[in-house]
């Protein structure tokens, strides 16, 4: 049976254990590098293992920096009385584009998913508590996604951190800007109804 | 602006090079190399390096090969009076999965397709024409894609091939396997009509 050269086929394999890369995918983007862009190979290669080597978790709220402690922990101007409690490092990329949050965050690096065996070990909630125990937190925001992980999750913590004397808030949930009526999945309609607020 | 760590921007850099993954799935992928999978970061990163090194394309043919020529190319018993023409070398791993061709391939490694500017010098066209012309080549089938793009270059190819005292064949196109007529588009329904054959 006539097959891939043997490093080709390498290559396919280590490509296909990335997430959402099955093997025919695996074998197009091998193909392409073999036969169009060999210098990518090597600065992919080069990039794999410099940040595997550079990339660590900040020792304070878990997001991703090269050294001890990332750019918003190490910022003296940003408040430390209260924090963000996000999923992931894309998270907190996503709540600074908006710039006004101007408090610290805390990364879970996972979620509370009891269905697909992730329990509370899976997540930085031991982080988290001693953080808030260290005193100084104010405010938790649970800025869990709006999924139903990311609300069991939200749920989790505040019980987690009802009895450490902070005030745990939840983003707001509702129909999205632009979002028609028409098209809201009942849930978002029937959240949407219970936060509606007066008209100012 | 806070923004992830240096070396992680050029790995998300470096993989959105690649195509069909753009900067998200990029951001999505390197977060996973980083968070749970390091190990992955440097047997990926050998398996570039190596394969970019070792793969070469067959010196006859063109498909992939670790030296000067593939595994076919270099089989006494497979008959070199009969060439399949494909346009990659996944093809020919297709047509070998079936295991009933005994000829030999030649790998355009691209197609015709004016419109996307790809002329005749896209593809392994100089050569082919070179190796028909050294002679013992009887046939030379067109095993290019059946899309416009492939249904174009095999018929170029064929008028390429025509003053050369060669049979040049086109694979059948129809109805596929398990297909219902009631789903299949105008041009298949039509080709199935034009190539049809009488039931011995």
């Amino acid at each position: 049976m006539i097959a891939y050269p043997a490093s080709l086929q390498r290559l396919i394999r280590e490509l296909s254990k990335l997430p959402s890369i099955g093997e025919k995918s695996a074998t197009r983007l091998a193909y392409h590098i073999i036969n169009n862009d060999r210098p990518t190979a090597h600065s992919l290669a080069k990039a794999l293992v410099e940040s595997a080597a550079a990339v660590t978790f900040c020792e304070q709220c878990f997001f991703l920096c090269e050294g001890t402690r990332c750019a918003i922990c190490a910022d003296p101007a940003r408040e430390n009385s209260i924090l963000c409690v996000v999923e992931k490092p894309a998270d907190v990329i996503a709540f600074e584009r908006i710039g006004e949050f101007k408090g610290q965050y805390h990364v879970l690096h996972g979620v509370w998913a009891p269905l697909r065996g992730q329990g509370p070990e899976s997540m930085k909630l031991a982080e988290l508590l001693a953080r808030v125990k260290q005193g100084g937190v104010r405010e938790v925001i649970l800025g869990t996604s709006s999924t139903v992980e990311g609300d069991a999750t939200a749920l989790y913590l505040a019980r987690a951190l009802s009895d450490l004397g902070v005030v745990t808030t939840r983003l707001a949930q509702g129909i999205q800007k632009g979002g028609e009526l028409e098209y809201a999945d009942e849930l978002t309609l029937s959240r949407a109804f219970q936060g509606r607020s007066a008209i100012r």
